[in-house]
């Protein structure tokens, strides 16, 4: 999974480590530049915060007077194997934000 | 804020610093001792990801077969002044369970 994947899916945004105006800029870009209608902000684990901050700034900020809002929030499990080579289990969230 | 408002809304769980467990223990108690029909998970800032935790564990785990699901999920923010006087903004979520 990366952080960005600009080539199938252009409408999804991974909330990860890199700085929090990266992913404004980037959810910005896709209404704006790409002038996409739908984007969802993907994230997991401790990201989860992050990727509430990210959305409620861009909506409530930087795309308020573009009709930007929050469309529908769903949350999740994953299970994955960490270093220790046992199954743990992490919390995802996707954040779709529609422009209208 | 109070981290559990036992006597007004007793539906409410607020997570903040104490140990996991007793957010699940407080949310499965409503349920099933309370015997409540729904349960507010409210959280902010950086305790946010620790309440989808709360969220997924009770609602896949601990209460799947009583029937508990993820009814909705609202996010928004909150401006407070911190320790400096300076107004700061902090994102807010609360999901709410069911039981059917």
């Amino acid at each position: 999974m990366t952080e960005n994947n600009k080539t199938n899916d252009t409408n999804i945004i991974y909330i990860g480590g890199k700085p929090f105006m990266n992913y404004i800029t980037g959810v910005v870009m896709q209404f704006t530049t790409n002038n996409v209608k739908e984007v969802i902000i993907r994230s997991r684990g401790k990201f989860i915060s992050k990727a509430v901050d990210v959305a409620e700034v861009t909506a409530k900020k930087f795309l308020k007077d573009q009709g930007v809002s929050v469309k529908d929030i769903t949350i999740g499990s994953e299970e994955f194997e960490n270093q220790e080579g046992k199954k743990v289990n992490v919390s995802v969230m996707d954040i779709i934000l529609i422009k209208k």
